[in-house]
């Protein structure tokens, strides 16, 4: 079976007509803030609409070209397809801040951060992998449209994760479906293969029921439609991209932190859980293992780190408070689910807190959501199976003849399933080894130091955004330099993706046809 | 079956009265050497002496209370006394260094760092795990007679650490059997049990020829008695104690480090091949996937190093000369063969190198000597079965009806072997990252910086002896605070033992009676 090319390429000519008609939306925004809001300059329209433009017209011409493509997508089509979207398509979603950047640039107006393409690529990238890691030294010098399609890349990504995972890969028969769909009780484990357009349909209303519920909220909580709606996105997806300098720190406001903490731990549940919520299997979800670890976790670290918080003076070096309980509470809960979730958001600058609250945010880091959601990270199903294996090979190892099997809920956890979360455990542990020598390598001309270089690797495979020193909360990855940004964006497609889903690629079995 | 535990108690008055004579045999060396070649003070002969007292008098007397103990050893007595033997003998072997520090201090006498009974302990902890960490600012301050006895522990540290693991537990039909006699093709994999004082024989024999053959190759090199003695027995224990306060770069001689070198690899080696030469089986020897895997990455390792050095003006700050390639060559080759076997001992300042040559030995200290050595580390059997299965699982993510097996030579790896190596892989990281955090919280008031309290952890978990930066090669560990040496200490056991020997005895089920 040969690797049928075209049906790639016509998919990903769709892919990026979608993303022009959501960059043309955006413009459609920009049009209405400048010419009737009376904000901005007319640049950032113009800017828009030819981004759109170009994406539409490439778009259009590689679904061309791929017309007379099988219509059925194979494995290794979907698995090619999967990986080149993500790079497709953060090169169609680099060009708004490129050739805006390039537009109103002159004599009389300082560089920018979006000047360079590599700048451009890391935040989109880094917007479509939900990841959220920025290389801008000041958010509020970008005008409102772009701020508005970096929060778009967030929420497009964020659902073409999840229907990616909940609703393609199981459906084709890959390697990790069956963590995903662990205790869902309506798909047997073989065989019975639903339509992968209906899953993907009702995910997609659970998506954007979501999304309205959060930003009326926000709304009425006191932020303006425009805050409210990038916010969302960037919630929802966990991605972590903020309308602000200080991030969540900069609304001033409990409530507003309340529905922020409660709307990420929402996003980093797996999805299709709201789907057997949809049918009224509230057993399934109540008895969800994952469920029930994914926040047990949070309040366990939440309690840590709001007795580490108290015991120092201050909650951060702009709040010069001493720290009161509801205060500590609210800003570790919000800590701990934005970086658990890795949504990254900061309500304050946890770089200042204490080495037992910065332990436990940066192991945070590896847990990450439950599977199927929109959060990164290891996924807390891994962690509960890696936790049970180790306790069952312990008890083998001096009772060799003793065989138990794994359970995580009511289900068995098969060999195969245990070996392969084992293998990806090790090769995340790896990957972030690999990328923290790199970047130390790549950037020890300007004598970065290794909680720096080991946190930016985490926070990129992670999908998480900020992490410790100088990719702290209160700063930002402009200054490393155009190769350190290339790594990044690799090690951020290849922790969205899961790594495997990337890594075939690279073995020569998979381009070889039988 | 309740737990036999007077053969427990039996088996460690054994041990005991094993160490006392070591430490009379060292008691008799002090003599000599005070009266007959007038060295040293009168304290020091009776320090050893009062120490091997001691010794033998608790040792008879657990010997006598266990009398009544059944004669065979269970799976489960076995792992206890193992666990308990390497806790009581550091204990032991501490007395001669405790013992010489009280009796020689007076008001005119400065204040030693074997004065408490925990750098004592750690020292001898370290020596009996052959690890070479020490707690000895300097080395030559201490009397030669207790240098003699520090490199003794290593010796028989060595010693037991090789029987245990080739003789005593495959025979005893222990978890990790598999792992060391995976190409032995002598043994096969179930039944026949080979007994195993036969087996502990030869390797001791193994052992004890290797020894006479160094000491008396480095006395021809021009070493004194006494030093090629103690070199010796540091080398092929991979322990990494020297007599001089600089390591082996005290010793300006090539071919001093060229010896070293060699016995440092032929450490590194499966005793079990050993065993295999004298049976005249070449071809299980030639043929061996992990030698030639071992022997592979010290080369390969050895060249990064050397190229990493030459870019670098000089090999050492007091060495300060441009390196030229023989020695460039040479102090890579040391350093990468010390380190990956864990011994430590030092030819050079690897601290002042480059970050290529600091991150290819701090990635060796993880992958270690060859399972069946004194070596510690993951064991490269190990990284090899972890390579092979990633591969494995790479191609069956998207080829899931493909079954292929895993081979590590002509051996298949059987899923349970797999499964068992992914989790020691796993803890042993796990492992790291714990004792690297509670070192960073022990040591918070000392300022101390992550690489240290990383590198110290990976350090004393893998038995390698020095780290970086703070525990670096010119570096040593008195300035921990108590509390940490004792982490410390519990690292060593438990890399040394192999994690699951000492984890097994928390689980409740080890000890209750079925």
């Amino acid at each position: 079976m040969t690797l049928e090319l075209r049906v790639v390429i016509r998919q990903l000519g769709l892919l990026m007509l979608v993303l022009s008609a959501l960059i043309l939306a955006v413009a459609a925004f920009a049009c209405l803030d400048h010419f009737v809001g009376g904000r901005g300059e007319t640049v950032e329209p113009v800017s828009m609409l030819l981004a759109g433009a170009i994406g539409a017209l490439v778009g259009a011409v590689m679904f061309f070209l791929g017309r007379k493509g099988a219509g059925l997508i194979g494995q290794r089509e979907a698995l090619l397809l999967v990986a080149l979207a993500w790079l497709v398509g953060a090169a169609l979603s680099a060009m708004p801040f490129f050739i805006w950047s390039h537009l109103s640039s002159g004599p009389d107006i300082p560089t920018h951060d979006l000047d360079s393409f590599t700048n451009c690529y890391f935040e989109a990238m880094s917007g479509l992998t939900t990841t959220g890691a920025t290389i801008l030294q000041s958010i509020t010098a970008v005008p409102r449209s772009l701020l508005l399609w970096r929060a778009v890349t967030h929420w497009i990504g964020g659902l073409g994760i999840v229907v990616l995972f909940v609703a393609v890969l199981p459906m084709l028969g890959l390697g990790s479906r069956r963590v995903y769909w662990l205790e869902a009780p309506g798909v047997s484990h073989e065989g019975v293969r639903p339509r992968i357009q209906d899953t993907a349909r009702v995910l997609w209303l659970i998506y954007v029921g979501l999304t309205i519920a959060e930003t009326v909220t926000l709304r009425l909580c006191g932020m303006t439609w425009f805050d409210a709606t990038c916010h969302t996105f960037a919630t929802l997806a966990t991605g972590g991209f903020s309308t602000l300098d200080a991030s969540i720190a900069g609304f001033d406001s409990t409530a507003v932190h309340i529905v922020i903490i409660v709307f990420m731990v929402l996003a980093g549940i797996n999805f299709g859980l709201y789907h057997q919520l949809l049918r009224r299997r509230w057993r399934s979800v109540t008895a969800d293992t994952e469920l029930r670890a994914y926040l047990t976790i949070m309040v366990v670290a939440t309690a840590i780190v709001t007795i580490s918080i108290m015991r120092h003076e201050t909650v951060s070096a702009a709040q010069d408070e001493a720290a009161s309980f509801p205060t500590a509470l609210r800003h570790a809960a919000f800590q701990v689910v934005a970086v658990q979730t890795t949504t990254g958001f900061c309500s304050a600058d946890f770089d200042q807190w204490g080495f037992v609250a910065k332990a436990t945010l940066l192991t945070l880091m590896f847990v990450g959501g439950c599977a199927g959601s929109t959060g990164g990270g290891l996924k807390v199903v891994r962690i509960l199976i890696c936790a049970k294996v180790l306790l069952a090979e312990l008890e083998h190892y001096y009772r060799p003849k003793v065989v138990r099997s794994v359970r995580v809920g009511k289900t068995t956890v098969d060999p195969e399933l245990r070996m392969i979360t084992l293998v990806y455990l090790i090769g995340i542990v790896v990957l972030c080894a690999v990328g923290t020598a790199v970047l130390m390598m790549l950037e020890a001309h300007q004598g970065i130091d290794i909680t720096t270089a080991a946190t930016a690797s985490v926070a990129t495979l992670n999908n998480i955004g900020p992490g410790l020193a100088r990719v702290g909360a209160t700063q930002n990855y402009a200054w490393f330099t155009a190769p350190s940004k290339i790594v990044m964006c690799i090690l951020m497609v290849l922790g969205r993706l899961e790594v495997f889903t990337i890594l075939v690629l690279f073995t020569p079995r998979f381009w070889k046809s039988e």
